[in-house]
């Protein structure tokens, strides 16, 4: 397979119009002040099932053949992903089995339920889940869905950003979360197509910083742990190969966030935005509040990628991590 | 001043434009399963300050001749639309002053002066409010800028419906929540012009049901107490003369709503839409949930209205409210 370029991502873009919401762009006055900069968020925690997960699952997925979609989709996910495969199943008229932890929260595990999905759960640190996610759809014949290491999702993920530097052209630095990869991947090929100059930064919780590593030390690393953060999206000990091919070439940078400061723009996009975002959703915009990005002038877009938080969760998180620093700004 | 129509409302779209956000217009399976059809929600709480008053605010500001700005606008709020008019008159560069309640939250009162407005407070139950709001333009030769009472303010947020409808033409059934009754006022007008077939249903709290009560009295009528409720922006005791003019004719029912099931609604939001929305603004999807809007056909319409409520509030009244009924779908 080779690597990502625009035209996937104008593809994908084409295929998902009918089917994805154009997410809106939000901007507000106190936020431009918090930031020092004009700052556009494109909120795809308002994406259906709650994340840009759905783009890439959703293209990935009917780009199968319509054969390999009878015999099901496979995929295996904690969070945000698995949701979106049950629904990118659903309106193919496909049967999604997402492999799922035992110990999951409940909510996430009734909502793929809810959206007709199959769960299959495996105990965590007990069993082997990658040996059984290859097991799956070798015994039933089903079509895997990763959840960023095709250049499917990557192209599907892209297009949020694709959506966000068509209404805003303007913008000069594109600040994006980095998990798998796969979102930076797709937003990184499509943002310096659509404007070679404009920069791209990736933003990673400062416990699981696997591709700030990787790109310091030239190549792909891997990190002895699982990061412990409450960005729990991003948790990644290893950058995927294919997104990491294409991150490798186009990030202009990477920075790190930590979970006190998460926390922080999580209540201020509660407050200023009116809108619900998780911890790993958060980080983008956590680094350009805590001004860790470099940007010299105009105006910075930033990928707000999830909003998968219960509002117990979500209590804790703001009422409990210590010094927060409360915005000043109304 | 004689009655409003479509054309004042196109006039509004076409001036708010530039400076206010298309909101979204958010769908989920999730809510298409718990409202038994499908529903198209308009979230005003993404505008401009958290709220559809911005748009009502900057439009009558904005119709003002320059000189009437240069003396400064004044207004009553202790909710949304003293935000709203704080940063009309900022776009505008004229002065703002907003009579607000002593006892206001403080983060109402840091945003107003946040966005460069004078404050002006008064001791509920002690001072005069009416007469104070009364007293300063005529003292200090300053423009009023009503909640709801103007044909502008109701023009302004009818551009929401104008929206919604234009994206949604699908839409057989328009529900708003009514509070003084201009967005109910701009929304009906606008929507019966785009479809002379849809019908349109405001929603207020039980305790605060002035315009319902009006409705079965045909004429406007005043409610003895203040209302308790938690929908603290819907808490008027009689409907607005210029509003009620509107809402009289062009209302096809109003449907009123319990303090219990406003917060299943804001907890399924938040969920579920991944939207921060305050009691008042959610009074529409609670109706809508709750099953009381009449409605046999087609996709149903809500506009959210506001997003105005902090996060120790918001968790208080979905933790502590008694009975609360826990949405079954995900």
């Amino acid at each position: 397979m080779s690597g990502l370029d625009a035209h996937d991502v104008e593809e994908a873009a084409a295929n998902l119009q009918p089917v994805a919401v154009r997410t809106p762009a939000l901007t507000a006055l106190s936020l431009d002040q918090a930031a020092g900069w004009p700052v556009v968020c494109k909120a795809e925690n308002l994406q259906r099932t709650g994340s840009f997960k759905f783009r890439g699952a959703y293209h990935h997925a009917s780009t199968l053949t319509s054969r390999e979609r009878a015999r099901g989709l496979v995929g295996a996910s904690s969070g945000n992903h698995a949701q979106a495969l049950a629904l990118a199943a659903r309106l193919l008229e496909a049967r999604a089995t997402v492999v799922i932890p035992a110990d999951a929260p409940a909510p996430k595990v009734e909502g793929v339920r809810a959206l007709g999905g199959n769960v299959v759960t495996y105990r965590r640190g007990i069993d082997n889940r990658d040996a059984l996610v290859a097991e799956i759809p070798e015994r039933d014949g089903l079509a895997v869905i990763p959840s960023a290491n095709s250049r499917r999702i990557m192209a599907g993920a892209g297009t949020a950003a694709l959506e966000l530097l068509t209404d805003h052209p303007e913008i000069e630095t594109l600040v994006v979360p980095v998990g798998g990869g796969g979102l930076a991947a797709g937003s990184a090929v499509i943002a310096k197509h659509l404007n070679p100059g404009i920069r791209v930064f990736g933003v990673e919780p400062e416990q699981g910083a696997d591709t700030l590593l990787s790109l310091r030390c030239g190549q792909r690393i891997a990190l002895p742990d699982a990061p412990s953060t409450i960005a729990d999206g991003l948790g990644h000990t290893s950058p995927a190969p294919l997104t990491w091919a294409v991150n490798s070439r186009h990030l202009d940078g990477v920075v790190t966030v930590t979970d006190q400061n998460i926390t922080a723009a999580m209540a201020f996009a509660f407050r200023h935005l009116k809108i619900v975002v998780e911890p790993s959703g958060a980080c983008a915009l956590t680094a350009i509040l805590s001004g860790l990005v470099p940007h010299e002038s105009g105006t910075i877009g930033v990928v707000i990628s999830g909003g998968g938080v219960d509002l117990p969760t979500f209590h804790r998180l703001i009422t409990t991590t210590p010094h927060r620093k409360e915005p000043a700004h109304a």
